[in-house]
């Protein structure tokens, strides 16, 4: 991968693990706990999607720098959490760069291992949103990209976008900076507006 | 696979995803999160049988008809949910034809990767129960399976038929009716009789 | 393997697959519940492993041993439970002795498909702790390893320590015991003098 793009990623990977580190300590987990949910939240989705398009062993488990990324995130916010916690905006905000960031290099490369669009479109967002989800299941809660909150829709959007862009020229560049920029300005608009995703209508027979 | 097979393939997941489209709706998921667990509970039984075996990526990202029947399925769900809901006793005997039918196509197919009989029945019933079990914890509740409802026996029954039979004879395909013949049988009369798995006895020391 | 590995692998699955079974009938789940239980926490480290490393089908899916060990704990405890119950502390050194082979045995099978050393003492983790924190999942509670218990880091430091050593001379085996030595001591003084994991400090802001 080029310098940039490694560099964008580890960003990314970064920016996830403090927001996964910080449902962490809000959950009264310990040192331990608050490590793993940075890993898991930063580089989850990347494992699966690594592991469902069989490119194993993950990438990130190749390169120390991935592992080192979120151990440091988890560790700094474990120290830091109250001043972390307090910047929560900030936080949503530099997530939805990553979110963009890894739809999109997630439906790439399921592209280059054969997949086709639609399933290449999914697993971009599966790159994106997998290690929250996973992160909330583990800490026993359910996934908030399933409560309202309008997070995995972008991703989706953004990787399509990628996806076909690269069907018409493989080489251009710029379709993966428009499905990036989808993702991102949906989100942020999203965070701005609160938009919520749409809820059944009606009360639920049991 | 033949047309037959792809089709009854495609109605058991269609069965499956309303089933957990409905246990969405009733814990007031969005949308997304009605669609997320339409497709878990219809498709990932099959890709955590294709992980284990490693016939990644799974069958069903390579065939958008997989992708589009848990989508369609989790739209209507969401759109008519009170009238499903107040159908849920059809849910549950077509459930039992999808369990059937998924036992023992994810037992062959695990036979067909070179597994031995014992592990090829054990991957059958993760097939057919493993898409129940992911939503489960998706939405932060203990299996159902896990809870008195007879349901994974009967499926693990029909995969060693199906395993059996395919031993005696490969090419016969009475065995793989014979194995779904069993599961469907045993798990119609537990609905019908209620009938119950055995609960460890006496109080448990804690 | 040769058979003194073997034999111990089975008795690591065996205590682990007790421990699991114990949490089944505690949390009042049904025979399969109690056979799930004790087959994820036995085996589930060791699947996560193989599938992050892309050892599929699992080894202990080729060898009806290590099927059958699990099973038979699981019913042990289903049927003994009070018992079992009452002998927690001679569990949780029996589980410790699980923890440093398992610990030990996974980093060495990650190193033996070409990882690097840090990736391989994670994984050597994973596999010790890995069934553990699945079997919690599944069961709707926080993984015990998050919640202060001292049990990852024993197993993390003695897969690096048999790591280390295997990269000094890769044939001894004086690496491997003395890493299964280091977390089986750090275990054992950890419950012996109720050691607990680093917490975050102060309240944490919502």
């Amino acid at each position: 991968m080029p310098t940039l793009l490694v560099t964008l990623d580890l960003v990314g990977i970064f920016v996830f693990a403090v927001a996964g580190a910080l449902v962490a300590v809000r959950k009264e987990l310990d040192l331990f706990g608050v490590l793993v949910l940075a890993g898991v939240t930063g580089l989850g989705g990347g494992f699966l999607r690594d592991v469902l398009i069989g490119a194993v062993p993950p990438a990130a488990l190749a390169d120390w720098r991935y592992l080192l990324v979120p151990v440091t995130a988890g560790l700094l916010t474990f120290v830091f959490h109250p001043a972390v916690g307090r910047r929560e905006r900030a936080i949503d905000v530099a997530d939805a760069f990553g979110l963009s960031l890894f739809c999109v290099v997630g439906a790439l490369k399921a592209v280059e291992y054969g997949l086709g669009p639609l399933p290449a479109a999914l697993l971009g967002m599966i790159t994106a949103i997998g290690g929250g989800m996973t992160r909330d299941v583990l800490v026993g809660r359910v996934p908030v990209v399933f409560r309202g909150e309008l997070y995995a829709t972008p991703a989706l959007a953004g990787a399509a976008v990628a996806v076909l862009a690269e069907r018409v020229d493989s080489a251009a560049t710029e379709g993966a900076l428009a499905g990036a920029a989808v993702c991102l300005v949906w989100r942020l608009l999203a965070i701005r507006r609160q938009w919520r995703a749409p809820m059944p209508r009606g009360p639920a027979s049991v």
